[in-house]
């Protein structure tokens, strides 16, 4: 456990002058608290400083990241272009390895399959959906909804493919919002460091402070076969800050929960987190024995291996404060507030009726659902468990089928995923041109299949559409051995011949998905039955209560979109030894061991006489973040980016729940460190140049 | 989830007239409720029933098992002998793939550090232990009790090599009592089937009914390299019985927690089963791959995979027990009950005080010291984490080095473990002939150390000293590709040699050990003095409350000693389908899919037009059972043995908490199945004969 306090009298004296919760908060760019955030930090920020950071941040694939120069350079972490990395590599070739450091424009590499977007306008359609659900139910309901939704942003986009429309739900159903992006589809690597100088500490130093890390990458954005012109753009500043600064976090925070009821919490609890966690781990056993077999088997597995270590440890964190009484008593206590305040008002409550006893009624339901939605068909919404184990064929296969029985409808009454508006984002993610890896594919299917076994029963008529009379082990070799989706050209071709094409095919996993969909289907039909709808409405009568009670002071649960959070520079510490807000590179060499993975990657090792020790390589910030906030432009009061968020810390993973200010801690790569990588180690003088720092300084003699 | 009825109308109206909780308990046989029990199953057994029936009892390593013949002969379950039958293979000769199959006696083969004791004399002791610990505290009051129990022991038994003595805890410290065994050192394997035929089904039909397994084995008692005389055994009955017939079940239940109180079923629930199977599912996945790289790697793997994936089940079986809001509900109501009736009794309250304030206290201190103390010393008494992952060679390495150092003490000053009425069972644990295999060591200690610096954190001094500058990978293969202990011969010479021997060693893993005993020790120390001191002491005020309140009518939690529980023949359903209370050779076929592990044992398949389809496999009874009660015959109300114990179902694993008479069954593989398989499957001509059953019937035609 680590206890956290403030850096100094000052803080503290002004930390105590406000609300608790001031620094509470992923806020929409169009309810952003202005007022409180500038009374909190003392800045002085407005619309145009709002519209200005907006507009520089970016959405690439799950992660955030900023725009630093006029042509389309844009700060990222390192972890998040890894699949990029990984695909650009072959075991011959690692740029995990080595870095990947052109020289020069013209060798940056296309991420397979990456696209970034840029969040450009927001509309409110919350009366259009709400309004397509009215007197329907169960699937019905969710159907509606959900293809008035691809209506409106075929409405508003068409058929541009530099323009994505997304209608996005806040508030569990509270608000629609249309999002409009600006969308580039040629994203390329233009430097990532070594793997090692990017995840010194591995897993151990994972979702913890002090942290060694230079988890930055660069990309740019073409447009046209040249770099995309982004006049609005971040200045790059690679000062020191103190602690105490105001820092602002801008990007796309993946999902919170803290709109849920005790009951919803406690199936998660109970059910989804252990299910997820326990199937993760024999994952993670299967992919690190399979990783000591050989130098490639290390090189395919190594990706898979950060993605589920990654998840499980904050499956942990957030297992931890769900069973904290702390913790749990304080959530439980506003809820007692919030129903009180409704129960006071009665047109209020003659309005909303009981929402908390209507979704109490469903998690029954879910408790006993979730496994077979999870494991068989994804998309619950609750948990990590995904569909096959993550096979990146499966998905394909699935994806081709499903996208050739959809397409044979019309747009609205498809499923929601293969609505006009989305088959773009359908179609990149299928034509990509990804390495897949045989054994590693049939790792995750073979995992998956025994898994499904193991938790719907071997006796499930599920489980014996699944598995017929083979095993686990034999099935996924002879799907895996058979199948051509390798190719893209094959899926390509697959994807244009349509339904007849599918049905014709002999690949064996495409019949295998032809097989096994109608069982799938019916459990997510059962899910948006007895589930989906049933939460979908009581969360939006919660909604209509909450904003009744509290009025727009509150903000929405992450959803992946866009929000912009603020905070402090904070010390943190452990017991023992004050760590403060900052770490240095003389920290780094003092915690290399040399072993696996405390082993200081070979170039910036090499380079440690040309490093000053006291530049700042992370920085820890008390603002709220949570997954998908990687990559997020850390910016100051100027505006101006100061770093880049990678992390958080195990305790901070209650955050899914409700902020904590006593443990909550955003870890940022600093500015300062990338800004030393690029120029005293990896020799990036034009990105220098670009980022307009001084490309030489006179080198320092390290004190150790 | 599967629904339990009665099977007929006539056991419903019994049922109906006996208390709900007339078959729970797992009664000590000095304390056995005799006239209850022939109430409630219209029996008439008595204390000569109850002694001959004690007499042909036999404990076997973890298992339980029955004297079946006049020269020693003795029925067990054949994963009881898993670890002996893969002790005697090698790649070449897998007994697992035969079974093992010995023509006469002569070709019986001796287990190594196999060894089995029966039961004879129960002295109270109860006075001399307590007054032993009187005004002590913390680990001081731990060792004094352990001290006088190792001075009992050995001022009972001396140093006969045939007697041991064994000072048992009962009601947690309401009663001590000494055990006197008649011990067998030399036990032979006499037969087991195929490995297949004894898992049919695998993990997936492990802790479920229906099942289709011949989970039973035989060994046999040797003396002075004869068979041993055993004039008290049991009559081998294979007829077919009926629902609702009285069973009784006599064995070693391993384990139960029936008399925690709610706050340290808490700790259970949120800390404790939440490591033990998060980490064992890595292992798990680690295994498994291993399993998959060859047929010499999945020979080694086996038995080590059936051990987790059977530990893991049962876990899971027990969480989902401990997050039943119904049966928590149960469980709280008993507590609320037996504390009303202390309150009400003013001498009894002000004698107790409050043991329920103290145990809660304790908890949170259990929590934190649960995962230091379960990885670097074992012996929790609350999980099934082990130390250094249950690598042979590390428990040689540290019962050699602590054996050395313990020696060097008068016994009653000694860790309670190397007393002296305690080094022969060390010892033959040490000197057995067992292979072991490195690939397989090496697993287990990287898991271990990996596992300890993930749930310590890599900052943890503990830690530090465990790894050095070394990773988890690197230390382990080191320690396992230098260490000599895999030769029993250099094991009983370090022993022998003592603590200069040990010092003196260069052995890599005695070594190590030696590095890290000093932060092991303290740990217990640690754990000693903060939570089991503390826990010993309260759980004796809560037992003798519980005698005050209920007299002897209650029984003691399980601690693998020998006890008798009761129940009947009764079925179990499955959605749409009716089960009942037995299985037959026809549901085999049936269910046999011929892909693993639904594959049915070449040689029980060669023999199917031999077998009589109708012939019981397995049955299920309502009997209160706990794991280490695999093996425990089960007999009929003339005392016959009707078959072994040799699993429950997952619903079942709740009994650990409490008996819930609803769900509650054990599964047997019956005599019937036994007399076919050594008959119609393996030839065992002998062991019939040996069994007073006619040696041949006309062989009947298969029904299908």
């Amino acid at each position: 456990m680590r206890h956290m306090f403030f850096a100094s009298a000052a803080v503290l004296a002004f930390a105590a002058a406000s609300s608790a919760k001031a620094e509470e908060g992923m806020w929409t760019y169009d309810n952003f608290p202005i007022v409180r955030a500038n009374q909190t930090l003392g800045t002085s920020i407005d619309q145009s400083w709002l519209d200005r950071v907006r507009l520089s941040s970016v959405k690439f694939g799950g992660c955030s990241a900023g725009v630093i120069s006029g042509e389309g350079l844009v700060m990222t972490n390192n972890h998040c272009v890894a699949t990029c990395v990984a695909n650009l590599s072959t075991p011959q070739l690692q740029y995990a390895e080595t870095g990947f450091t052109p020289k020069s424009r013209e060798e940056e590499l296309k991420c397979p399959g990456g696209s970034a977007e840029i969040l450009t306008d927001i509309t409110d359609v919350t009366a259009r959906v709400q309004k397509a659900g009215e007197g329907l139910d169960g699937q019905a309901f969710t159907q509606a909804r959900e293809a008035e939704a691809g209506r409106i942003e075929t409405e508003a986009c068409g058929s541009d493919p530099k323009i994505r429309c997304q209608v996005v739900s806040l508030y569990r159903g509270g608000q629609f919002k249309l999002y409009k992006f600006r969308k580039y589809s040629d994203v390329r690597l233009a430097w990532a460091p070594e793997d090692r100088a990017a995840t010194f500490g591995g897993d151990l130093d994972n979702f913890s402070f002090p942290r060694f890390a230079i988890d930055a990458a660069f990309i740019r954005l073409y447009e046209d076969g040249k770099p995309a012109l982004t006049p609005t753009h971040f200045t790059w500043n690679p000062d020191k800050l103190t602690e105490g600064e105001p820092v602002f976090i801008t990007g796309n925070p993946g999902s919170t929960q803290r709109l849920l009821t005790q009951a919803q919490l406690m199936t998660i609890r109970d059910v989804v987190l252990p299910m997820d966690q326990l199937i993760a781990s024999e994952l993670r056993g299967r992919l690190i024995r399979y990783s000591e077999e050989g130098d490639e088997q290390a090189f395919i597995a190594m990706d898979p291996i950060v993605g589920v270590e990654n998840t499980y440890k904050r499956g942990r964190g957030r297992m931890a404060a769900l069973i904290d009484p702390a913790f749990m008593d304080q959530l439980a206590g506003q809820e007692t507030v919030f129903r009180r305040r409704v129960a006071e008002n009665e047109a209020l409550s003659g309005q909303v009726g009981d929402p908390w006893a209507a979704l109490a009624e469903v998690q029954p339901i879910a408790r006993e659902l979730y496994a077979p939605m999870a494991l068989l068909e994804g998309g619950t919404g609750m948990g990590t468990t995904s569909v096959a184990g993550g096979s990146s064929l499966f998905q394909w296969a699935r994806a081709i089928v499903r996208g050739a029985q959809e397409r044979a409808k019309p747009s609205d009454q498809r499923l929601g995923e293969f609505a006009d508006s989305r088959l773009p984002g359908v179609q990149s993610g299928l034509f990509a041109e990804r390495p897949t890896y045989a054994a590693l594919e049939q790792i995750r299917l073979e995992w998956w299949l025994s898994k499904t076994r193991e938790w719907l029963t071997v006796d499930s008529p599920y489980v014996r559409t699944l598995l017929g009379k083979e095993s686990p082990e034999d099935l996924s070799a002879r799907l895996i051995t058979g199948t051509k989706l390798a190719d893209p050209a094959v899926r390509r071709a697959l994807w244009e011949g349509g339904l007849p094409a599918v049905q014709a095919s002999t690949d064996p996993l495409i019949q295998y998905v032809l097989a096994i969909d109608a069982d799938a289907r019916a459990v997510r039909a059962d899910w948006d039955n007895k589930v989906k709808a049933p939460t979908d409405r009581a969360s939006e009568q919660l909604a209509a209560a909450r904003f009744a009670a509290f009025g727009d002071a509150v903000y929405p649960d992450a959803t992946g979109t866009l929000r912009l959070t603020y905070g402090r520079v904070e010390g943190t510490d452990v017991p023992g030894q004050r760590i403060g807000a900052f770490t240095t590179f003389a920290g780094l060499w003092d915690r290399a061991t040399g072993a696996e993975p405390f082993n200081v990657a070979p170039k910036l090792l090499a380079a440690k006489d040309r490093i000053d020790p006291n530049a700042v390589m992370n920085m820890a910030v008390s603002s709220d973040t949570i997954g998908g906030s990687s990559g997020s432009p850390a910016v100051n009061a100027k505006g101006e980016i100061i770093g880049a968020n990678f992390d958080s810390t195990v305790l901070t993973q209650r955050n899914a729940y409700g902020y904590d200010r006593n443990v909550n801690r955003s870890v940022i790569v600093t500015t300062q460190a990338v800004t030393t990588a690029l120029r005293d180690v990896y020799g990036m003088d034009h990105l220098i140049q670009e980022l307009g720092v001084a490309p030489k300084v006179a080198p320092r003699r390290a004190r150790r």
